[in-house]
């Protein structure tokens, strides 16, 4: 099974130019979407993951089958004013403009080890900053996990601190 | 183990005399977390159940792994201009204001046997909606299954037409 045959290139979106890459076609095959999660977590089960967290909103569909599959917790990472808890913030650039995300601010034990999951690395903007709200809250950033990279982006340069996987490259 | 224990209150959230059913308490705990999944699955695992659909970004935490249960594919629906194909959209009446979801125009073969997911049923707004997308690609609704229920806000009866499970009352 090659997982990017499941992956469906859609031209001229968001905006004119951009090749979108859209996973819904792989989530409508369930072999091919179970093969992706464990696909996803393999390389981490012997790294002893306490939580696994990822950003809203695509970022859960993948981290929710991860984190059952490693024994882990799930801590969801999501825009303003959508998490009723304490919450840490953190800001940060993007192309055009800025983005802020939160979590909360017990989502992470002291130590605990984090994998972080998205579907997609492309800057690395939102995953780094993923990163940062994890180490803030008191976790240890382990990995990253991904199903798809666009590796002319560079992205992996941001968390290359990090063990990182990504399953499809474009 | 008893799935409300889990579920952390928060009072005043997201506006004063609201009382915040929060999650995140429940999927700390991977256990519990899977065994809410378990129970959300299991009345629908002799349903045939084709495709499970839920709504962002909550619902795709449990619509994941049930999908991934019951062998089934996952169909995301989406606030508007998410979603990069064809999309069918749907506009809905809230207590103030309306909302938007869509969802791909090829998301449910012809005739699929459709269960929605969601974590939280409170006055059904946003439920009803996806099972009217569903049903205008072309499914069929078999179920909706909740984490939580809200029963006072009388959100069962829009989608009394069917079978309709939900593990903890408030």
């Amino acid at each position: 099974m090659n997982l990017a045959d499941y992956i469906r290139t859609v031209p001229d979106f968001p905006k004119p130019g951009i090749l979108f890459r859209d996973i819904t076609t792989l989530l409508a095959e369930p072999a091919v979407f179970r093969q992706a999660v464990i696909e996803m977590a393999e390389p981490f089960k012997n790294e002893k993951i306490d939580v696994v967290a990822a950003a809203e909103a695509r970022g859960f569909i993948f981290a929710a089958p991860v984190a059952l599959g490693l024994n882990a917790a799930l801590a969801p990472i999501r825009k303003p004013g959508k998490l009723p808890y304490k919450t840490k913030s953190l800001t940060y650039e993007l192309e055009y403009g800025s983005d802020t995300l939160e979590i909360h601010a017990d989502a992470i034990p002291p130590g605990a080890r984090v994998l972080v999951v998205d579907d997609l690395l492309a800057t690395g903007g939102t995953i780094e900053a993923c990163c940062r709200l994890v180490e803030q809250v008191g976790g240890a950033v382990v990995g990253c996990a991904f199903l798809i990279e666009l590796t002319e982006l560079g992205g992996a340069k941001k968390i290359e601190r990090y063990k990182t996987v990504s399953l499809v490259k474009f």
